[in-house]
């Protein structure tokens, strides 16, 4: 079996000019089938600020309605997305660029009104990853760059969260590939001491997590990307991974 | 051979929900392989004016600096382009939105600076578009819709006219199929009377298109357009089309 990686990356990499730079340099560099993933970061919020568009919030909860859809429609799938699959074929990678609605890779729901009416926000739906097309794109040749932007088969695009299609797109994969699963974020991995960058915990395993969180190692802010990648692993994928931007190839690995 | 089918539509069928909507209605029911290239439409302005940003003129040309490139990329390939996206998997067909710089399809030069530096303004190189990766995409069954943004293969997008990317992939692709270029625009075809809608030419060959040129019937306005169809027919395009939102079938039929 082939290897995969998925590479997700967020708005600390997306936000900083030479950071992006080069990240997009070494995702360029690498030889296997490959998908980056990413987020949105601070343009979005600067482009409505231009527009004077107020960002929705309820309940302390950030709100997507219509205008705030076309502009991370505009931001992600149009400004980010575009001129990263421009940077990227610069380096010799042949980067195409989508959202969930393109080939229909990604199918969502609109999230369900419950306590709170979050607008255009879309949930993936399970085992909904259009696998076959996705592998057939991959298979001639391509690297998906995928912006955080489902649709509900009706007609709306849905603004979607990138970590959740990075982990759904690596469980999908795993029938054809070998999959790993890498989260590019600000800090250098799993800290032992969240003080210290230099204490990161190489290697992370169920024990270990289990053991970590009694002892109040690892704290709040890490417990859900854990949980996330523990369930990634739990569904085949085969490594995830922690790390900064700085070293792609580092960081904490999280096996089962 | 089988039949592909190019649709361009401009503005005037971009600013109107309702036509758009119906134009992508009839579009998505066409059972053949096919391909639709859209312009950009008042949008782009718009967000300008709501940004505070001057378009730039120089001697009455429009000039794409770097904002304005920014805009354009938002609005043509993340607005405008994902939106249709959407809207033609609802109607069951598996569109793809595209620019020139995904899976470098259309790669292009930057317009050399002469008398007017038109900025980042990207024109095709010839016989450049990526015509393999093209019918490999077409032919699992995708419907490419392309935003008239293309790329400089150094990392940078470039605007570029959308007649000029129809025209030049219609071309691109005949030695593999039959290829119908359709230009859907504001009149019902090629008037012989331009204050007369009803008096649309059928069907206008080359001797046709010098008597009546001769005569004055077709003027300023169209003659490009027709000398661009008559081009694509020159390289081996079987059809041009020129015709309305109304009726994308019927119009002016271009023949050698």
């Amino acid at each position: 079996m082939k290897t995969i990686i998925i590479l997700k990356i967020g708005g600390n990499v997306i936000d900083s000019p030479p950071v992006l730079d080069k990240v997009l340099r070494d995702f360029a560099a690498w030889q296997t089938p490959r998908i980056l993933v990413h987020g949105g970061g601070k343009i979005a919020s600067k482009l409505m600020g231009n527009m004077g568009v107020v960002p929705k919030m309820v309940e302390g909860r950030r709100i997507t309605d219509r205008e705030t859809l076309d502009i991370v429609t505009m931001v992600y799938a149009g400004l980010i997305n575009k001129n990263m699959v421009a940077t990227l074929q610069s380096h010799a990678c042949n980067a195409i660029g989508l959202t969930g609605a393109d080939a229909n890779l990604i199918p969502a729901v609109k999230r369900p009104v419950k306590d709170i009416d979050y607008g255009f926000v879309g949930d993936l739906k399970p085992g909904g990853i259009e696998t076959t097309m996705l592998t057939t794109l991959i298979q001639n040749g391509l690297v998906p760059v995928m912006a955080p932007i489902t649709h509900d088969g009706a007609g709306s695009l849905l603004n979607t969260n990138a970590d959740t299609i990075a982990s759904n797109v690596a469980m999908a994969l795993v029938e054809t590939f070998r999959v790993q699963l890498v989260f590019c974020f600000e800090k250098r991995g799993v800290l032992h001491d969240t003080d210290d960058e230099q204490s990161v915990i190489d290697l992370m395993d169920m024990p270990l997590f289990l053991k970590y969180k009694e002892e109040n190692i690892i704290t709040a802010g890490m417990i859900p990307k854990l949980n996330n990648a523990f369930d990634a692993l739990k569904n085949g994928v085969d490594e995830v991974r922690i790390c900064s931007p700085e070293n792609l190839t580092k960081g904490t690995i999280i096996k089962m």
